[in-house]
């Protein structure tokens, strides 16, 4: 997506560790029209499928969660973080090893929510080890919904998420692939360039 | 808004401690739709005022923040909850009482979003003791913007965070206000019935 990359060369900052900090549009202020156009990509991508409810996982793949949902006109469910007390046999859940923060963290979403009649489309911002996606991958099994396929932002294709998940035979489509963040030079390599 | 109200009234759950929780539709799955239809309500209140900026707090305000960021045609910002880590000079925080899980955490936003030339609509799901939108309110102060009002989808109406803003003269719309919830006949009352 041409707009993406010129947006992520605009107002993207690269930080010490291979971060691209997208902050100014994606995950801290956000850019609504712009991400109306994010909602509109991943339709055209999954638009001959039969999807029917849009999975993400707070907080930044909510708004581009709830961009795709209008397209499709289906509903949003977010797994939320962290939530370990007032947890009963309502709620799927699972562990996630945020790379990150270095830490472990369980996810969670509720049973009323998500079952065997969704057609699962899972949405997030970043895919990098691909932790928090696998984490959904397994909420999505435990409710016995049907996956029909993932949609990332922004994947970092030198780390081996992507790779790991497409090797599992499930589709992912991702908006960008970063191969490369040079820091001193401060410059970024998509893939295809 | 009557539409929010029959919508409380079929899918809103009353649990025990004057608790509705609306997450078939507002905080955990959304009814992105329906969202759609609760910020032009804002907008409708708020669309002769100079607003350009939203502010809101992650996670369930922010889907809501971008509705109404949609009719304004300017950026949501939201404000994050307890990143204590890698906090430096460029963000604003304050702390924030949360009666729901007793417990006080930081939320902070960073400097380089909220600025003097910014006239900010505050946007939340649930107002009732007022701790999440009091502590955004002191980040509006810190970052010398220019608050225009507060927007709120469900006031509890006998709680106390209403009453105490509206006395510091601040504007604060709420869609529905909320004077009872009876646990045990299963029912609520909003104001003005």
């Amino acid at each position: 997506m041409l707009e993406l990359k010129n947006k992520i060369a605009e107002e993207g900052k690269i930080c010490a560790g291979n971060i691209v900090k997208v902050d100014s549009f994606l995950n801290h202020q956000i850019d609504v029209k712009f991400l109306e156009r994010i909602g509109k990509e991943f339709y055209e991508l999954y638009k001959n499928t039969n999807v029917n409810k849009i999975v993400t996982i707070e907080t930044s793949g909510v708004p581009i969660a709830m961009e795709v949902a209008k397209c499709f006109d289906c509903r949003v469910v977010f797994a939320k973080k962290g939530k370990t007390k007032n947890l009963s046999d309502n709620f799927y859940e699972t562990e996630v090893m945020s790379y990150t923060h270095g830490e472990v963290y369980k996810i969670c979403l509720a049973k009323e929510f998500l079952g065997e009649n969704d057609n699962v489309l899972l949405i997030d911002d970043f895919l990098a080890n691909g932790a928090a996606l696998n984490g959904l991958l397994e909420i999505v099994e435990k409710a016995k919904a049907n996956l029909v396929g993932c949609g990332v932002v922004i994947e970092k294709g030198f780390q081996p998420g992507g790779k790991n998940i497409r090797k599992k035979g499930i589709r992912l489509e991702s908006l960008v692939i970063i191969d490369k963040i040079d820091e001193e030079k401060q410059e970024i390599t998509f893939r295809g360039e």
